[in-house]
């Protein structure tokens, strides 16, 4: 049985301040916790209850378990159904952005991305198509946050996620900066390279004009109906889409 | 002030029987509410609180208003923060599917996709992309949901969403099928024409066995990293977006 005040841990790492001052998320459900037990991330505890066999883990290394009550797991989870098993896994310390890392490769920038699910989605897509670097501006919602994790389907465990002034961060890093705009290139005609970033606007707000005077390349998704915009995760996933296109295509 | 049966009607249309015995359902927030005002779909009345301007309206029709507290609101709405206007609007009856109509275009077909979530994405992406109808199972989610309505974003009331035996009728439709599979040709090699219909399958287990027979061309989204799967409603959006590609191309 778990003591009230893991459980008062536990439970406040909803929030995003107790998992900064804490450096711990949760990490919900079989699937998304195998997938962290098999990243670089360091899981500090399991908890699980008595339905889930720890069999099912596969663990190789030493991870303390915890069978816990059915009363105790709906306690500390965050969502409605929680599942059986719950991971405490350690926020990782990022080495500070590295733009040797970035080149040769395109990676995502996101300006005020608030929704969590968007945010996980996008992370999930990245991982998909292979681009291993998103950079937040600093008031993007956090990528730890419960929601996030849970829509990001594990691909969290594979991506980098960084938080930064990206006003400050884009020119230093040197690449071509291309950004999703309501008035630029057609998407399906923009030459991308071989290496670039790409910035994502808020969600109701578009990007922001410091950021904006930093793209080099305004391109747009044409519209062939009549919404008024896209989904910010669904416009992520054409541009990561397009970029996959153009890799694939010259190989 | 509503009365206690007005209020219990309003609030029960969050449930799909009482949306379908009484033929209405709710659309929540000034930019869906004014969308559904400029569409076909008839308003059956408007509520709104004393903080919400009418005009903001702009109604040209005889549409019953009515001014109601911020309580009466919270009560019938199925957002956390609720909007301060809510329209009451009636499901309209379509004729039956007429596969004339769908020749020389591409259709969505869902099969049995559950999240309110993906399938309001889905409909707002194939508004963007000038998809007019999408056909889906019996057991895909209601159209009319709450949350799909939300996440459309108004898109609903310009798509036809038809529901169907998609078994019986993907065959009398007699277009090519494209369904999103593992193991298909990959979709940046497609050539998708000039009409078809685009079988999208459900979140967990992908499309059924009696529908994957009915396929005419498996088509893959290529992946060139790490994740187990996409996202339903980004997997929808590749795919509106190559047709709209080619036919933007071929203009």
């Amino acid at each position: 049985m778990l003591s009230k005040s893991q459980i008062s841990l536990l439970k406040s790492l909803q929030h995003k301040n107790e998992r900064k001052e804490n450096g711990l998320f949760l990490v919900e459900g079989y699937k998304s916790v195998i997938e962290f037990i098999n990243s670089s991330y360091k899981i500090e505890g399991i908890y699980h209850t008595a339905s889930f066999e720890p069999k099912m883990l596969n663990l190789s290394q030493k991870i303390n378990l915890y069978n816990i009550s059915v009363t105790d797991i709906e306690k500390i989870s965050s969502l409605k159904t929680p599942q059986e098993v719950i991971a405490l896994v350690k926020i990782p310390v990022h080495p500070p952005l590295n733009n040797q890392k970035l080149k040769q490769k395109f990676s995502l920038v996101l300006d005020g991305i608030q929704d969590p699910g968007n945010m996980g989605t996008i992370i999930r897509t990245a991982d998909w198509f292979g681009i291993d670097n998103i950079i937040c501006s600093n008031d993007t919602v956090d990528a730890y946050n419960p929601k996030v994790v849970q829509a990001s389907m594990g691909s969290l465990s594979r991506i980098n996620v960084y938080y930064a002034n990206i006003a400050e961060v884009l020119p230093q890093i040197g690449l071509p900066v291309f950004g999703a705009m309501l008035n630029g290139e057609s998407i399906y005609k923009t030459r991308f390279g071989t290496e670039g970033l790409i910035v994502m606007g808020n969600e109701g707000k578009g990007l922001r004009p410091d950021i904006e005077r930093l793209i080099s390349k305004a391109v747009t998704i044409p519209r062939t109906g009549k919404a008024e915009s896209l989904n910010v995760g669904i416009a992520t996933a054409l541009f990561c889409s397009e970029i996959s296109r153009n890799k694939l295509g010259s190989q």
